[in-house]
């Protein structure tokens, strides 16, 4: 049997990993290194630094594969197009689980942040035990996700006092404005500002780029006081960097904690 | 200037514990271990196991008190008796840093989960730096929290691809129903089997308790087919135990993923 082992790695900082993690990297034959776009350099440079700094005595293998990339074409449905890019990944898959894995040895994908917040490699490995034509064990061991990373930097509770919080993509808010019937929501996945269309309603902001990284940028405030700067400053560092990889929590004010 | 450290360490299983809380762990002189209740025994337990299987050559001490209990009076509301909770703690937690720490130490609190979800020490030392008599530093450490301990072992994304999650307690569930405008979410500090009240809704349950134990029980199905048992389980584990601390997740059936 090959079993495959799917290690949140957490949200930037090496230090972030769990010791189940590091116990995991070092259970692993072989990992599997899969990114995109103009952080891929950056993203595949940290898993190396990773393996390399918390692997001992241990020989292992880096597989590197092109990761697909989502199309972008203008009209497409956001669903239909992650379906899609879903569809490419598992053929990718399940070309390195068949042919860089033999039976008894242990493969494993390293997933930024926590594999269960907006990462599919749970639901592509499940869709390829489903098809049924490989057979494999997996396991998840979950890492410090970018809300954690955020709300332990800026040093804020995620929820007030027995009240519940929302995690929502920036996609959707900018479709459906703040969530319904909460007080605070992290956004994740924000390539778009929606946090700027809020500003006629008073929130707090507590927005980071980078968080966890050298590059780290903090910032936060009363929404409509901040968000021009915010606007500025992460323009400004995706022009510096090539990419960005941002996360905020949106409290309302005024609520009684 | 003192310092104080928020150890975010993990739900349950020591082996969640961070590099980052390690390190933090072994930089603070004293610790400060509050609990109540059924469960103290066994996380006091398992916090000074924490202590000792990961702080190297570094003296430290660990100073026990007392945690104030919240108030169940009947018709007492949930927050007006989270409040008092919450100053009683804030003068426990100001004589400690008070007369246990001197100047140019440092002293931890080790929250079980993550910090900035459903636990209050980040509030608790907020106000007690807004009230002046005390001045001191204070860091968050992340953790892994119960929902994604529980997510990983059962092996499920908590968000549909695209798709919001809320984060709620049982309090909430049983008084509003299953969540607006998501169809999935995460249910903590649930005293009353809050789900039970939903199984005339198209859901399935993914529930744990004592989750990254050596006590835990996972069991996930269509929530109308299996609520029965986990109220039969639940209340068995909870009279075997004394205590018991769960979590699940809901997910709407029938979302194309």
């Amino acid at each position: 049997m090959k079993k495959i082992l799917i290690i949140g790695i957490g949200a930037g900082d090496p230090k972030y990993l769990t010791v189940q993690a590091i116990e995991a990297l070092n259970a692993a034959d072989v990992f599997f290194v899969m990114d995109k776009g103009a952080a891929k350099d950056k993203l595949v440079a940290l898993r190396k630094e990773i393996c390399a700094r918390f692997i001992k005595d241990h020989d292992y293998r880096i597989v590197e594969a092109t990761s697909p990339e989502r199309r972008r074409d203008e009209g497409l449905d956001y669903k239909a197009a992650v379906d899609e890019l879903n569809r490419d990944k598992q053929r990718v898959f399940e070309r390195l689980i068949e042919e860089e894995l033999t039976d008894g040895q242990c493969g494993a994908f390293l997933v930024w942040g926590d594999p269960s917040l907006y990462d599919s490699t749970i639901r592509i490995l499940d869709a390829i035990l489903a098809d049924g034509r490989l057979a494999f064990d997996f396991e998840v061991i979950p890492g410090i996700s970018s809300m954690q990373a955020l709300a332990a930097k800026h040093r804020v509770p995620l929820n007030f006092i027995g009240k519940p919080v929302s995690i929502t993509t920036g996609r959707r808010l900018a479709e459906s404005g703040f969530p319904q019937d909460v007080e605070s929501t992290v956004v994740m996945l924000d390539a778009q500002n929606a946090y700027t269309q809020l500003a006629g309603e008073d929130l707090d902001i507590y927005w980071g780029a980078y968080v966890g990284t050298p590059d780290e940028i903090l910032m936060s405030g009363r929404l409509q006081d901040v968000k021009d700067e915010i606007v500025r400053v992460r323009a400004q560092a995706r022009e510096a960097n090539g990419w960005i990889m941002d996360t905020y929590l949106l409290r309302k004010r005024g609520v009684k904690d």
